[in-house]
């Protein structure tokens, strides 16, 4: 280990807090492959969950005794021992032990409310709990960190109590006492004034004992009040050590502390020591592959990681933050590994366009008449309804196009397609799909049909179908996402659809767009794109910056 | 206008800065509606865009001049004038005024790095664009907002010039002086420090110029540090009495500070007056609606205001929460409109159903057996992704089907839609639907077809036409918007879609919702139970109170 000499330590509870969003269900290999994310990241600890409350819990630390972890501590998590039964007869400890960490988390009651009313015990005997729980760990040679739970709301009621609570962990033996807020709802004020209070009762608790080794603080927060990064930080700009959170903020109602937004502000903005900048720059990468182990859409708007942190519209605004970044970014995007992007959207001037062709390694020449024809093609497309900013894939087929570099892989002919249906049955309307679809390649004329339960599905099948022959590539590719978005709703049921396609070759993603008063017709575009970026992409030696891996 | 005794003025700029979110593409109506719903929570000024920067904005503030609104003022935006030419020649200017509002927001430069570097003009000419611009406006009688651009990042750069564009904005008679993070990269401990320095800087102005009155202190902040709430509230507490948001933390990049988290820590944890309690109530509904409106799917894990913000997993946590809410909530969801959720148990409550029948004008017995059965029914629509919150009309129809009170206008015996089209031709895809249908009134079978631009067109041509001679009330009725959400997106083309269809019959408007595979299937779903329910209003003699009014 380097010295650090402002370290802060960060403690990831994705496994456990954050895992209890709706919606996030973990496999043990899930929770495998995230620990090793984590570890790489430079995480020191990583909660992995409450030995014995599942089978699966109990599973994911028998394997993680096999696993060689860089540096993190894979820490247990518990509650204090149940009212009037011994730490060493309680049998929810034994697995404790038995999963085999340094460090185990346990969390206590501090709030006289949830003492009385939650575990219905007395104020003295959950003191008792708290101090004996520490005890037993801590002679069975664990190290413990103790969640002091509803910390803030229990300091707000009897501050004497809760700070008997932490007095309680101290004789147990903890080396943090990490303050949480559990209902979420406080504001960094609150937080600052609290966290200073404690502090204060520390460096008075320990001239009264100076013999008692003190822990360090630590915070916990949920964002219920949109502030948990926030609070956060002033409670490390009060003088916690330790801050507790997830990845990309998951966590049960409105998450918990995003990790991804914490590291880097404390970081590079404060001047504290958390993880190496090498391991900064793995930040957005192991922030969007979390995402796909929990199968939750990453949001492309989360701050320093997200797809559009860094993204700029508007000519001027453009030249300016290529002339200097200082400018529009609050931050190099390197340095937590994400990038600037250029978005095309009907405010684009020339420089737009010339950057975003440079960042699809296509050269485009300022003088050249063809840059002024597309950007005349380019307005007058979005005037139509197009939307390139989210369809980068379109506008790169749009850019070869006008270049003479975008290769004929087949042409359409024509399609039919039709929906039929019958009466209401008792599971509502039935339907179904065919679609009949003629394309060329070369000078080969396919005529096909394919049926689906709908009339796009039934198209794009019919369309693969026709290609494979000739393309066996494309059995690779598969839609990931459809967006439909209706232009002018008042123009009812012949207002112009614009249609977004999302697909994926296992190894990128790209977005193609249609658009037409007919809802078929935008699709059937969108989705003949995509193809023809797939099979774009699978001709390339070099595969474009830009895109996304998946 | 009541007096407030702690006043904050909201300033809601959804429709500017927040529409500069990517895949954000507001229609005139769509900003027609979304005022009118700010206006609905009574939000004092709302930012209507910068009127002679497209066609669009110059229609939305000519449209304005017809609409009523409750209390809210519309609030034209612009920059400062050109360098080295005088306000009253500059013709940017002249659309601004003919937009006709009593308020103009102008945006200035307050770092020396953009004064010199983007405008390409000398400090001193910044200076005197900010007091002439507002001068001209003010002497045109606009009450004039002044937005600091860059603020934070000019102060710390140069403290003495940015203050001095503040003393200018002052000269040309702003009565409110707005601090704007625009890069969003600051933390909530800097915009304290730079609000308290520049409140002192005001006071000794103040002191030199006794005569010359005051403006007040805004803030305006994005989120690129996820801290864009916490640093508003930074700023309000360091004095600041006008806060800049938009509705849902809309905006460019990570997004602007959020309105929806806002003004609830604002008025119920910090105790200021923003709005009344009343509309506070509307918050919940109206941040989704505006969700709806502008097509984005609502962040169900948002502050307060999300579908997972009073959520509650597990029997005992659940038992405690009814117990005593305050054991695991920051704040009763209904005071902003929200409610607590039990999750995987059930969303809907019998007392929800029974509510909401009775606003319809409805009577449902709770002990009676077919309240129940209507909500196993809804529960069971709402998993397959039937949404009634925004189809009431559909709702109504579930209601009265369940009491044997649905008349049978009509009934569908089946159809067939088609779409066909050539290669591709000049002017793109071209492509014509024909859709043929049966339906049956009382005994007869209506046997007819009708031809539209899209499948969608021609299914609902084909409907009016057969039903037509039976009801002529039909040929009041036209649709005024359609919807289309893909629900799953992962599953691609086969994914469920939803299709929400609001029609008009000239007095009154009503929407309806359809859900399936097949997106033709489920517009025709949608649009048959728009007729049907339009059927329903013209033979009532007594109109639904919950109708929204044209």
């Amino acid at each position: 280990m380097v010295a650090l000499s402002r370290p802060i330590a960060i403690y990831d509870t994705t496994l456990r807090d954050g895992a209890q969003r709706e919606g996030i269900a973990l496999s043990l290999e899930d929770k495998l492959r995230i620990v090793r994310q984590l570890d790489g990241l430079g995480i020191p600890f990583i909660e992995g969950g409450w030995p014995g409350a599942n089978p699966k819990d109990v599973q994911f630390f028998l394997h993680l005794q096999e696993i060689k972890l860089t540096q993190a501590e894979i820490v247990a998590f518990c509650s204090t021992r149940r009212p009037h039964r011994a730490a060493h007869e309680d049998p929810m400890l034994q697995p404790i032990l038995a999963a085999g960490t340094r460090w185990v988390t346990v969390f206590g009651k501090s709030w006289n409310l949830h003492v009385t009313e939650g575990l219905k015990t007395s104020l003295a005997e959950n003191l008792e709990m708290i101090r004996d729980t520490l005890q037993f760990l801590t002679a069975q040679g664990r190290r413990v960190i103790y969640d002091a739970e509803h910390w803030f709301d229990g300091y707000d009621d009897d501050p004497s109590y809760a700070l008997k609570t932490l007095e309680a962990a101290i004789l147990g033996g903890a080396e943090w006492l990490v303050l949480c807020d559990t209902n979420g709802g406080r504001l960094p004020d609150e937080i600052k004034t609290i966290t200073q209070a404690v502090l204060t009762f520390l460096d008075q608790y320990q001239r009264e004992n100076p013999a008692q080794p003190l822990p360090g603080l630590g915070i916990h927060t949920h964002n219920d009040s949109g502030v948990a990064v926030a609070n956060a930080l002033a409670a490390v700009q009060s003088g916690a050590r330790m801050v507790q959170g997830t990845m990309n903020g998951y966590g049960e109602r409105c998450g918990n502390a995003n990790l991804c937004t914490l590291i880097p502000n404390l970081q590079l903005k404060l001047g504290y020591d958390c993880i190496f900048p090498s391991q900064l720059e793995k930040l957005t990468p192991t922030s969007r592959l979390i995402s796909e182990i929990v199968n939750l859409a990453p949001d492309d708007h989360a701050p320093f990681v997200g797809l559009s942190a860094f993204a700029h519209k508007g000519g001027i605004h453009v030249s300016a933050v290529q002339r200097n970044p200082r400018t529009y970014e609050h931050l190099e995007p390197h340095l937590v590994g994400n990038q600037r992007r250029i978005v095309v959207s009907d405010q684009a001037g020339l420089s737009n366009i010339l950057a975003k062709a440079a960042s699809l390694g296509l050269s485009l020449d300022r003088q050249h008449p063809v840059s002024r024809d597309i950007l005349s093609q380019l307005k007058q497309l979005e005037s139509q309804g197009y939307q390139f900013e989210a369809a980068e894939a379109s506008f790169e087929l749009l850019i070869r196009d006008a270049l003479g570099q975008r290769p004929a892989w087949f042409s359409l002919k024509g399609f039919d397609v039709s929906c039929r249906s019958g009466d209401w049955g008792t599971t509502g309307l039935e339907s179904q799909s065919l679609a009949t679809i003629k394309v060329a390649v070369n000078n080969t004329e396919i005529l096909t049909a394919a049926e689906g339960n709908g009339p796009v599905s039934a198209l794009d099948a019919a369309l693969r179908k026709a290609l494979l022959t000739f393309y066996p590539a494309i059995a690779t590719f598969h839609l990931t996402d459809y967006k439909v978005r209706i232009l002018d709703g008042l123009a009812g049921t012949s207002a112009n659809t614009r249609v977004l396609v999302e697909s994926s070759n296992g190894h990128e993603r790209w977005t193609t767009v249609g658009v037409s008063t007919n809802i078929i017709t935008a699709s059937y575009q969108a989705v003949t794109e995509s193809l023809e970026y797939g099979l774009l992409l699978a001709s390339k030696e070099t595969i474009s910056p830009e895109l996304t891996s998946v």
